[in-house]
């Protein structure tokens, strides 16, 4: 039987690091990183710098690997993502099988917490399933980029006793603002704020957070609607990626 | 001027605690504790743990204080939590002037993240607001219990691409399934779960989580719904107190 430990590794500074994770760390014999290609170098740094702050143990190996790309073209999204992981899986299970040994401990590092919009977990079931490589596994929360955009604005997520939504890009313009006076948007490629058109919502948004180049600006929708367009593509432009959040309020406390 | 940290400690495991969590208590002179009431002990406990595992600065100081109780008698929920908030905010400031000098640094140690239901944030900014006690202040994400809750049950938040909802108890039952597939329902008093009638739901249900006392149950909502309510009966019973989360889902992955 081997062990695989599935280990959030925070949204971007490595002191978001939990001491359960530190020591999932140095449990494991191989630490298996997904390192996404030449553009996000910055992302594939800050996992190797938390392998070299953090993992005591000598005895361990480092694997990296590349994630499979997603194929969109004459494919529903859903589609996409199924064909997408069943590529992934087969990825994992070869890796598993080539990479450790029965009776030892894998990790995968994930980016902020693998129950937020992360295919680790699911890929890992599907493995499971397959049945050709048998072991368990373990899940180690990490904080979520949600969670660095709300400490870097200091802000509360929702509204006194109010619920919160947390969606994509895709569907916010369905969903705003129905039911949840608080949307959290992550996985935007299309700005899909812009849409907004509600004189009274809020908006704090934040890229790259808890990295060094972290930008976040917030306001009035209305008010700095342009400005995050600008400093986004300003920053997509020098960086050559971007990563965004943003949450998107309606309301004060304390109205019924 | 003085100097706020609001640390987010984690929920229940004191290996939640982040590095930079951790690295904040230590820059702290004076460690504020809410202990609330003789019930709770065993959360009064963790945070008294965490304090001697982690702080390593032998100068600071630990405060431990009583959160005012919110009385509810009379009042509508958003009423009765203004003039919690109004004690509350009153208490820090008094705290803060008696037990924190000009220039030190207080910290403050919340349950989970403070972003995510807790009163924390909005306390200091009251304080702040009144003008009397001059400071700044950081906040510190943690882990919170929605994380605990999908670690332990090894469940991603999200269908694949989807929303998820975060609500409390008093609104589940006007909002399930609406908009998300996904509920995840805190601050549940009254097991609002009861009521859903809703052949296809799933939960997963979790209580006293990343504590040695954790429990998890999951399964189909009609089929586990009644063994949930005898074992957090039984757990109230016993331990005098409880805090327990759940996830409502509807469909799965790869349905449009
Ligand atoms: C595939 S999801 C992974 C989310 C991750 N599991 C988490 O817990 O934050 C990627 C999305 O997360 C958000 N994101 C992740 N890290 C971020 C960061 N450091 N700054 C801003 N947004 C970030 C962006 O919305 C991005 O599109
Ligand atoms: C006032 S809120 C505070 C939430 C906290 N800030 C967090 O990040 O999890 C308290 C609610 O959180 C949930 N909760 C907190 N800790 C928990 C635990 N260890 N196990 C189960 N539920 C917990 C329960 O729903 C409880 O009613």
């Amino acid at each position: 039987m081997r062990h695989i430990l599935v280990i959030g590794i925070g949204a971007g500074n490595p002191e978001h690091i939990t001491v359960q994770a530190i020591n999932a760390l140095n449990r494991a014999d191989v630490l298996f990183i997904p390192t996404k290609g030449a553009k996000k170098t910055e992302l594939a740094e800050v996992r190797r710098d938390i392998c070299s702050r953090y993992v005591r143990s000598s005895d361990s190996r480092t694997v990296e690997f590349a994630v499979p790309v997603r194929r969109t073209e004459g494919r529903s999204y859903v589609e996409s993502v199924d064909d997408w992981h069943a590529g992934i899986s087969e990825t994992y299970e070869a890796m598993l099988e080539d990479e450790l040994a029965e009776g030892k401990t894998g990790a995968f590092l994930v980016w902020g917490d693998p129950m937020l919009y992360d295919s680790t977990i699911r890929i890992v079931e599907r493995v499971r399933a397959r049945g050709r490589v048998a072991f368990d596994f373990e899940v180690i929360p990490g904080i979520t980029s949600l969670q660095a955009l709300c400490a870097s604005h200091r802000i509360p997520l929702n509204l006194v006793g109010k619920p919160v939504e947390i969606t994509t890009g895709r569907r916010l313009a369905e969903n705003f603002p129905h039911n949840s006076e608080t949307s959290v948007v992550m996985l935007d490629g299309e700005q899909a704020f812009q849409k907004i058109d509600d004189p009274e919502a809020e908006i704090y948004w934040g890229a790259y957070l808890g990295t060094p180049d972290e930008i976040v600006i917030s306001g009035r929708l209305a008010d700095v609607r342009e400005e995050i367009l600008r400093a986004r593509a300003e920053a997509r432009e020098r960086m050559g990626w971007i990563m965004d959040i943003y949450l998107l309020r309606k309301g004060a406390d304390f109205d019924e």
